[in-house]
């Protein structure tokens, strides 16, 4: 009698996402783009790298007083003074009264899977988590798989083509005492100083936890102040918050899952509690973070002549992006396609919605083999020269002959 | 009236380990030592970095093809390859019928991670954990954690001070069907093929579910075949199984935490089914691997010179090992210390019992600030010619003050 396997309940899972990376890379087609990367592009279609991390990573390799010793499972000491500051600014009120922290984790699903794990144990309340964002994120997953009830909002509006802060508010109306509160990116949710205050207003009444996600400060507005204002916004409320940092974008080092958990605390005595926590719970995940992209980072960040260059790199990453993003609204006018194209120009950051539907993304992706999500959220770094000119026009055709569906109507914008 | 904390109920958390070498770094004693480090020393104090993965580190940093993409989630193909033909060897039966697959996971902390966590869900008969290893081992804490109800074992006997093969059997005895037995460190178990083949028919009757743990695979005994050839035994006897593989250790690449959650299954559909689920936990423990040490892990495996000069460094750190041990023996015989020291350079690896009872080890800490686990296992590489005199003179002291309990008698032994 042949054995039985003890796997033989075991299923295929279901692939979760990357079906559409699936499919264009079953695609025959010579021609064919994907515009969904998730890192940012060079013109010449090559995964940017900062040019100041090649050139430390030489440095770092050729240190023979490097050893390559366990580091501490918090992460080493230097490499979190050097995140919490980019991310607060030297002079953080926060920092000063040393009640910030934070735990060096594998990318910003570790900084989430670390958290959710913490406040499932600590946090007993607030077993709902409430994500809001630009587009749906994969933290919904850990926490769900942590056992929290997820809802998700995206604060871009389709019909309207634009962020809505009308999201913001009401989930904030919506959601029960004491819950969680995922604060993804929002950056292109222009609100007022009242608004805001309004907003933490409410939070506060309803002892909300927020858990903010910056994934590539900097590369939203290239200012990288700007970027994690929102942080500063809190910390002067008063608010004790997690937040995932990664560093692995605006760096460019995808391959290192450079992540931070950051806690914001009252004061250092509950700071401490929570980070002798968070090292129990590290513990059991890795043990001890790797360190290559750790080293980088902060190489670059403690030095000021690197820190200026890395500064600089983020600059020209962002005026690119600015410009594809001018060349590709003016292509579409000249082309005459109908409706309004200044989303496009409105949102910040590598990635934003072209505002196409459905059946306008499907004509893409069929009949052009441009593989574009069925959201029309794309990367704009995937456009360069050599692929502008048969991407505007595809969109155009696609609007052309499906109708303009979803789109604000030029005239009504041009008032 | 003061805001309250949301952390205001998170206590202090135990530290779980490191306590020893807390003391020991707030020691003020100029020559204090330290004999319980992780890592392997050099003679020099330093820990011990394979010279081939310095020249290979600074290779791949020069490298100007290389980005630094998101590789998948399940790790590169590449290493997984190199891992698993390392592990199992080129021709083994399991990787030619396609039924061997990997995880590269963080460390062996995130190979149990995972691989408990999947076990927790689809093994749901084997709810208890049976641990057996030469040490305590740091796994018990994640399988706990998990919710695994932990049961652990230690193979050395300090009264007998050798390895016992029989808590092997006593365990496979007692523990209920459908477990699973983590087996770590038992190189030093010395069993005959027959003996194994009883084993595991007793393993296979009560479908003891096996989880490796192969940590420094040819940091045993120098011969990287021997040092895995357990799995060998398993796989060629039809057993389905997990392995957790670390090379961190073997390459000196501690700051990285390469390991491969390994999974041997009956044929290729179950474990393509396996390997499916695996990557849905992966995705929300870490969602992408970090890649520099599995890229300098890969380039020395895929290359035959540079294979060697591995194997060669290996075996260079063996011989140290086996050379540091015999003159500790030979010292405390000279300084006419009770008992037999055979032990020590019975145990195999960097790491081994002097055994001394708690009475000596706490001589050696209080009076002499040599840095002893309780349990009186220590790293033997962090004893080298300019300490080995006054270690083996302190430990001669202990345990002509103390008496002898727990040593095994020269008399005895030298029959």
């Amino acid at each position: 009698m042949p054995t039985l396997s003890v796997f033989m309940d075991v299923p295929l899972a279901q692939k979760l996402e990357g079906s559409l990376l699936k499919t264009y890379k079953q695609d025959d087609y010579p021609y064919k783009m994907f515009l969904a990367y998730r890192v940012c592009m060079t013109n010449e279609g090559q995964p940017w790298v900062s040019l100041v991390v090649r050139k430390t990573r030489l440095q770092i390799s050729q240190d023979p007083s490097l050893n390559y010793e366990y580091v501490p499972t918090v992460g080493m000491a230097s490499f979190l003074q050097a995140s919490l500051e980019l991310l607060f600014g030297k002079h953080s009120q926060a920092i000063v009264e040393n009640r910030v922290g934070g735990v060096h984790t594998v990318g910003d699903s570790g900084a989430f899977q670390l958290g959710g794990q913490f406040l499932r144990t600590w946090h007993k309340d607030g077993q709902m988590v409430y994500i809001i964002s630009s587009q749906k994120e994969p933290h919904g997953l850990v926490f769900r798989d942590l056992g929290y009830t997820v809802y998700e909002f995206c604060i871009w509006n389709p019909k309207q083509l634009c962020s809505d802060s009308n999201v913001l508010f009401s989930v904030v109306q919506q959601i029960p005492r004491g819950c969680i509160l995922v604060i993804g990116n929002i950056v292109d949710c222009k609100l007022s100083l009242g608004q805001w205050a309004k907003l933490m207003g409410t939070m506060k009444n309803k002892q909300i936890f927020p858990f903010f996600d910056i994934p590539c400060q900097g590369l939203y507005t290239g200012d990288l102040e700007e970027d994690a204002k929102i942080l500063q916004y809190f910390v002067s409320h008063g608010f004790e918050f997690f937040c995932s940092q990664s560093l692995s974008r605006n760096f460019g080092i995808y391959d290192e899952g450079v992540g931070v958990l950051v806690v914001v605390a009252l004061n250092n005595q509950h700071l401490l509690c929570v980070l002798s926590q968070l090292m129990a719970f590290t513990q059991a995940l890795w043990l001890n973070p790797p360190t290559t992209g750790a080293r980088i980072i902060t190489s670059i960040l403690s030095n000021p002549a690197l820190h200026g260059e890395w500064k600089q790199s983020l600059k020209e990453v962002i005026e690119n992006i600015m410009l594809i993003k001018e060349k590709v609204k003016e292509k579409l006018r000249l082309l005459g396609t109908p409706g309004s194209w200044d989303h496009i120009t409105e949102q910040n950051g590598t990635h934003g919605y072209l505002g196409l539907n459905v059946q306008q993304v499907d004509y893409l992706v069929r009949k052009k083999h441009i593989y574009v999500p069925k959201n029309s959220r794309i990367n704009f770094t995937c456009i360069n020269a050599s692929n502008i000119d048969y991407i505007t026009q595809s969109i155009s055709e696609a609007v052309h002959l499906t109708g303009g569906a979803g789109l604000r109507s030029a005239s009504s914008e041009n008032k």
